[in-house]
């Protein structure tokens, strides 16, 4: 095998620096771009196991000699940039040392029969990226986020999903319309009514339908669902992280086939 | 009664200012003011609710003629700041438009048999809200942090709270030794040992214990605890988000009482 070439950058002002802290900092840049900047071991890891393309591997000065030779061979072209520069790029407090540009992956086609979770408007990128993390966990493996929802591939979200993204087949902007084909029940939460859900009789698979954070899931949308399904909450309070509802309907659904 | 006295500020160097935007953007300085900056309408609302006691209320400019008369006569002092010295306190990326500032409630003393959350260094704001919500919604009024978990009246742990903190009793900076007079079983989480979840027999009242989001709950605690339980994870992931983990559990607990 021959060794990959590698380019060492030192200024901010190289063309393809600006694109990468585009990349790595603007939250739908990747749309752009057609391509997803991977940050840290854990995500990078998480990426080449489940046989991510990787396009260039992206290295900091002092963390390049340290580099797993796996990390090094990955990738046909290889970058080192000055850890300064390396810092300046990255959108985290702490820095990590390497990351991945990878192919953002194709669109997949939605499939009408596999248990799915659907994001109406989903806004924050750790609640997102916690979704996709139970998702994955509990055995949904398409995820549909509507129009209006966090966008699924933006650093923020690929930080907080830990890799879920890579085990997901993940549909985004998608319409009302889009969700036609879908042939399983679709299931709402809603906080006065409906089932409660630890003693539903849950259906599998099946659509989770998870909503905003302020307004929940549209009226429309709502009206489009099988059923409609109520997490007893004895504290009192009124609702839940949608984060922390979409976890507990997730594993209930595992938990029931 | 009498109209309360209200002051305008419009000088970034003025003392009440600089105190109030330390105490807005520093997460720990609440400990230091021994009270708490409280923004927007909601969480303002749910510490009324609660019967929290308002030292200052503050509002912006063009906001204050709008306010209602239930919360401008809340607090004994108004503050009116110009709408650019609000929004350079304000730590939010949307500034509200009114806030509170509340006496810290005092530490309340453990009570050992009670329903009981235990946080082992939960560092993210965001996860450490989300549990305060779930342990309200759920039943669980108690809520123990122990050293190295994120400040739980730091503003952004308030924000993601979502008013839960005032429904709580909340005891923070804690000591294992601390723990040592908790009555009820203590329970953690495992990834690959213990009882399943779905199929357990959950003690009530008990102690959930959650953890670090790296390193989970430390050796010395998971020692102490009565019980190790799974959460049964079909997809093959092998970790949830710990907010994620926690609604699980508290509702299951809930579920099962």
């Amino acid at each position: 095998m021959t060794s990959p070439l590698v380019t060492a950058i030192h200024s901010r002002d190289n063309a393809f620096v600006k694109d990468l802290r585009r990349l790595a900092q603007d939250s739908t840049q990747y749309r752009k771009q057609g391509r997803v900047w991977v940050e840290g071991d854990h995500l990078c890891r998480a990426a080449l196991t489940r046989g991510q393309r990787v396009s260039i591997a992206v290295f900091s000065e002092s963390f390049w000699p340290l580099a797993q030779v796996e990390w090094a061979l990955a990738a046909s072209k290889t970058i080192v940039l000055s850890d300064a520069l390396f810092a300046d790029i990255s959108g985290l407090e702490s820095p990590a040392r390497m990351g991945f540009i990878i192919e953002l992956p194709a669109a997949t086609a939605l499939q009408p029969d596999a248990a799915t979770v659907v994001l109406d408007r989903v806004q924050d990128a750790g609640n997102v990226g916690s979704i996709l993390r139970s998702a994955s966990a509990f055995g949904f493996r398409q995820v549909l986020a509507l129009k209006g929802s966090a966008a699924l591939w933006s650093p923020k979200v690929l930080r907080a999903g830990m890799g879920a993204h890579f085990a997901l087949d993940l549909i985004e902007a998608a319409s009302l319309e889009d969700l036609q084909p879908l042939r399983v029940p679709m299931l709402v939460t809603h906080v006065h009514e409906g089932d409660f859900l630890h003693r539903a009789e849950l259906p599998w698979p099946c659509a989770w339908v998870l909503g905003h954070e302020g307004q929940g899931v549209s009226a429309e949308l709502e009206g489009r669902a099988s059923r409609r399904i109520r997490i007893a909450q004895p504290g009192g309070e009124e609702s839940l992280n949608v984060a922390a509802a979409a976890a507990i309907c997730l594993h209930a659904s595992a938990s029931a086939r």
